[in-house]
């Protein structure tokens, strides 16, 4: 067993069975093997020219790293389980091509600072992916924002029909909820971007090392100031999954919105074919399949939050094994999340707008009422209460003798408010209400527009 | 794309790329294949009983099911991501094999039934694997508890050290709490033990079929009684994921009692080297490693139900792809609980305790006070508030003093309460304060020994 | 202060201000008062049938908790943050009606197996209240669906129309969830169903107590079996909680269908005045508020579990203070169950379907289809797999044509499929595809009588 | 009814009992009575001057206002349940002191985007707080480690000893650890300074209403963008729930620390009378009660997040009822957070180290193995992975001759490595192991001195 021998000497007895099922990692944290190799690369690089290991050994390793780089890169390296994990994988190989120089690689280093070290270089990938993802799915947004600036659909309250908007508003909505998700991926990115290397086990090294060199040799922005911290700390992680659950939620309400627009009873939009799939045994079936997927993968990039959280929360410092459960929780956090995204963006491209069954929809339940509330306001002096009121009881004999609003004879509104002139007509109509919204972060088009020149500037 | 054609007729595009990344579950859903065969064969038997399909054609699917039954216990079977789900695999496989036959397998039956019905007798075989796991473990522990009841330990409250134990009811304590989880197994099996197959789509079937008959050729206790319900419920999951977050909370507990006796500061147990791990940069470590990955797992399984509950909270009925997400949590659940009963199981039989440093520990902190206290109670007669007060107060005087409560002279006691006599100091020994709880549940030697007798009972 | 007084004569200082805010726990867990004196009256008489105390001092003190319990109905104990607990709080009050004799009432007890005495008895009722508000819910759905076995709706998956299915079917899917859900309460009611009663502080008492009569008289089925176990356990509340996190689910999704239901897109039901909202600014609103905040209340509930879990899983043996956060957990996730049950009953009782509605959205999307499919099964004795690609290619003719399968010409389907003969016609209309589904639990209006018969027995 | 009343004239029937139950809010969101004054005075005076409303009405209101606020500050403002939530109150009562004005203030403005403004002000100012609270409690890290610099403890690994640190080091990695949730807050606040009023109910309003003036009077740094967005994203109280629950994973283990501390396996500090209590029946305990009550308040945060997050990700644009979740979940994890961190901040203060039972910790399980391996690498040359072996097998012969590695024969050591020499022993004591972590971040005493210098500018 080679990871005894890694053990060191003491060891008599070899691991149970049972251990090498739960203690190995190197199924899951492969994923680090780029990162490990640039930390063994910098942290090597740093030890030569401190004069802490001599520049002939260093050469051997570099040598042996690259080497190691090119089989991974080709498939050809072989992970072992008896290894544990890449750490150990990557040593042992390092050793067989290097020889005895690659004992010489772990001198002021410990696998705490390590690991982590190659963590926080994955998390600043993934934070980068994040924000790649979600600008993609922001232009496709803003590409269908762009192309319905006049689309009349109901604005939706506890799901009844509030007040008329445009769709290109509503895209837009999504767009400023995904800069917000950006920008946290971005504040913690930023945040975790220290470097740990050099903490060593927990209480840093008494080799004349130079964090500096290796941090800055990594594009972190400065080691971090407190070895157990360093080695303990995982709220870069936590920080991470937080972001990524937030988002999430965001993507689920796009993709419920989705799901209810392709639904018979919205019809707002359809999916091609590329995006629905068909049922084992109704033929006629288009299901949002994907948008469905994401919902639901929702809850599981909160589980993941909540996992490690939960595991977090109960280690004293500094490092435990419970905190071998990181790795698994981020990766499948940034595996549903990335693809959630590339998902969602492909889906708000394909998709196309059933302007018709928009403005249908939007007549349905006396959206332009606010319009005349306002209007009883703003022509007759009302107190916004007392305009209300009359809106209120107005809209009932409108349902009453079952027309809209702006079919409803002006008698009528005249019987329950006696100063409604004919005037009134006019910004009852769903494009008027929509025209009419000209408060900065409003609906009508004009405002929209502002927006999208906005965006366009800034997503370029 | 073998999948289009399963669709049927109407799809012209193919799924886009993006959906082959997000659609298959294949990768997961291949665990099911056992159950799937085995619903199949059910379903297949039946539709010849009732007349649905020919006897001929049964043979056919019947020798082709055997026949891919064979070529995955054999590691042969190609499962293919293009093909989705493990349904699809089989069905496109037993098409090669069995030719037009195979079309008449899916008669009167849908993916929606189909699944779920696998789904259910995967988790009723994780509910047995529960038990017999948490059975071992409860044979481990038993055993610990016969070799030690009359190990004096610290009982802790607060981490504070309160009243002498024994470590057998200690051990025993954890018996109970894994009976119960047991409990929950198998209340949770009786309750999803109902078969959904034959619920089709959602609606039943117009076909004659007989779902009494496939209810119990596969083992269930009769059909569910409503066809939407069958398709669309994931309760059954959920619980399941719930009796594995509940037992996870005390397999965490175990072992972070473990942890700390472990550490210097405890010392009360030593797991063999099989048991624990060195560190790569100090020779001396002894890490109780896998105590600690149990610990780290619990997070995991409360995760995997957060993730599904928050799917399935958001759906309306019946069948949406939300629930996709239902499997992978369930199986991560299952595999994560599993290892963790079986290394714990195999740690609580290899560790080895030391009855001198718990001997030790147990008389910090004066944990006889409280028989102090009931003497006075019991001898004197003083309200036990009283008695309480005047216990506390020499206690004090024993601190002052630093000496142990059986060590301080009755002078001293007498100055606080002077009804105090000799005999008092009989009971202040750890062995009589365990001795004396003879309670019923109690840790004096006698009745913890009654529990062994009925736990060995219980569980041969 | 009267708390430094209970905790013995030991303690100089007083607590610090901050440990006024954090420590006392009597805000909530006056909620026990009942049952706490409930555990004292059984732990007295037991005390004075032993012999432990005299029979004039349990006299005393059974009047004084008479006193006290009257005090409490009748609003005028003054329950104070000094004293901590509900515990302290009545101990206190006894003292001053009792006199030194209640000094006597915390022989043989700890305020551990007290308190969690206590709170299993409050649980037991929760889960009686659970089971009563489910089933009353049960009741409301039972009579909605008495009322519509003949009305079709459409059955969903993926928010697309599937197949017809009555909406006394959809009713009673639910009505078997609900069924699930009192089983979960029911067993776990049995399983916490055991006394802590005579643990007292973890290790039992050297009293002469008799555990089986105060297990009785608390309506226990029997005494815990180990002490340690009796105080440090709280998976009887983490089972509570997830069976409430589990049917809220269930709530949340009925909650989600009423949203839908009551939305224009839909119009399936109506709710009255009494259940709908209106809005502060759209006079014309009628939003389904309750069924809405039922939905939002989820994920609280689940929240519970998780805070409870967290807690639960970093603790070793035997208690220690985070405990204390089990109670509010417990009763906030009780409360919003309780309140959501009886809101949605309701609500249930109150909505007035609209058939016609629900016929027209039946008719869209060929919902048929399946039935086309099977029938060229059962007539032309095509292999399923066949008969469903005919379907498509049917269904996807009928869509260019615009018209619904029952109205497209024979001669088109004979194009597709030559044998298909004037008979399929029959098969293709709604009410026709309803009727068919006769298999056990299907969608016949013959199936769902014969189950609304079961369930009015069973729910009587 | 009032409220019947504000929702105008077409409601026939008043709200069903159990409505009355479920629906007010005003139990918890009076916490945002000021607030809502602030926002109610910014949009009068930009209403008066913009000419929407005049001059005398804006008078008349913000009198009232004013009024309003004093009643509430004096405690004699009388909240009503009938009358739902603290804005309706705040109206109604505005009506009975301003009259007829009063119905001016809600013109161009909805409670959608009003409670929206209140409560990003409210968490606006939590967040805040959390930040001054994280502040107290690392002054009193700081000062600790002022006092302790060369105190050596054990650093754990795995609850092994693992390396010689200080305490005053220690002390400091958790200060570096609230640095990070400060930045965590003041990210989130920053990110959530956007201002909704004006976005009325959801499309903007037809008033021409200046939304720059009031963002600036309420102290925004900007109107949102989006009306649609601005009513219905709930991201920023997410992002605040989850900068709570990872600082209280820091919190819980920190307080695990001390409860570990005080344990008598440990006994490294003794928290003072004022932070401990004692127990009913064992008149010794020094229960470290408040550790622990923060230390199980972790998991209600993180439920308070897994609740909020739940209902938002299943809602579709925009405001629906499931939100009104949403302050209750956010009161509370504030509440907690804050009182934990005073808490946590006291005991700091509070509690005073023992460095004897400390440096007696330290000195077992040879923590200077690694300084050993380290002075091989460094004097004899090795590679650091043989040095390793070799200290492994030195460290197992001490272990067998039970002394510390520092006491242990020259001639045993050279037995195993003959270059060794007398030199080696100087290092192997626990001040010179110490002393010799000189690496940036290491716990040496001087490089920890610099640490401090940097934390008492950065803290002042």
């Amino acid at each position: 067993m080679v990871s005894n021998k890694m053990w060191g000497g003491r060891f008599e007895g070899g691991p149970a069975k049972i251990m090498e099922e739960i203690t190995p990692s190197i199924d899951f944290d492969k994923r680090l093997a780029e990162q490990d190799l640039a930390g063994s690369r910098a942290h090597t690089r740093m030890l030569a020219a401190q004069g802490i290991i001599a520049k002939e050994d260093a050469d051997a390793i570099l040598r042996g790293l690259d080497a190691i780089g090119q089989e991974i890169a080709e498939g050809k390296f072989i992970f072992k389980r008896a290894l544990e994990d890449i750490h150990l994988n990557i040593e042992a190989r390092l050793a067989e091509i290097a020889g005895p120089a690659a004992g010489r690689l772990h001198t002021a280093r410990s696998r705490n600072d390590q690991v982590v070290t190659d963590f926080r270089m994955w998390i600043r990938e993934a934070c980068d992916r994040a924000e790649q993802g979600l600008r993609a799915l922001q232009g496709a947004l803003l590409a269908q924002a762009e192309r319905h600036t006049t689309t009349v659909m109901p604005g939706f309250t506890h799901m009844q029909s509030a007040q008329p908007i445009t769709f290109a508003h509503h895209c837009l909505a999504y767009v400023e909820m995904f800069t917000r998700d950006a920008g946290r991926f971005a504040d913690g990115r930023k945040r975790l971007n220290e470097c740990p290397l050099g903490a060593a086990a927990l209480a840093g090294t008494s080799f004349p090392i130079d964090r500096d060199v290796t941090a800055k040799a990594l594009g972190f922005a400065r080691p971090m100031r407190n070895s157990l911290d360093a080695v303990s700390a995982r709220d870069f992680a936590l920080e991470y999954l937080a972001a990524a659950a937030i988002a999430a939620t965001h993507l689920s309400r796009l993709a419920g919105e989705l799901v209810q627009w392709c639904s018979p009873g919205f019809g707002f939009v359809r999916l091609s074919d590329a995006f629905t799939t068909g049922s084992s045994i109704m033929p006629q079936k288009r299901n949002p399949d994907a948008a469905e997927l994401i919902r639901g993968k929702t809850g599981r990039v909160l589980g993941d939050f909540v996992a490690l959280a939960t595991g977090v929360k109960g280690l004293v410092l500094a490092y435990g094994s419970d905190l071998q459960e990181d790795k698994e929780r981020v990766f499948d956090a940034a595996d549903t999340l990335e693809l959630s995204l590339a998902a969602m963006a492909a889906m708000i491209a394909d998709l196309k707008a059933n302007p018709d069954a928009m403005r249908a929809a939007a007549t349905a339940g006396y959206p332009t009422a606010t319009d005349l509330a306002d209007w009883l306001v703003r022509a007759l002096k009302k107190p916004f209460r007392e305009a209300h009121h009359i809106a209120g009881s107005i809209v009932k004999r409108a349902e009453e003798l079952k027309v809209d609003l702006d079919k409803l004879p002006l008698a009528e509104m005249q019987k329950i408010e006696p100063a409604i002139t004919q005037d009134v007509i006019a910004i009852l109509s769903l494009d008027a209400s929509v025209a009419s919204r000209m408060s900065y972060g409003g609906t009508a088009p004009d405002r929209v527009r502002e927006q999208i020149v906005f965006w366009r500037e800034k997503l370029k």
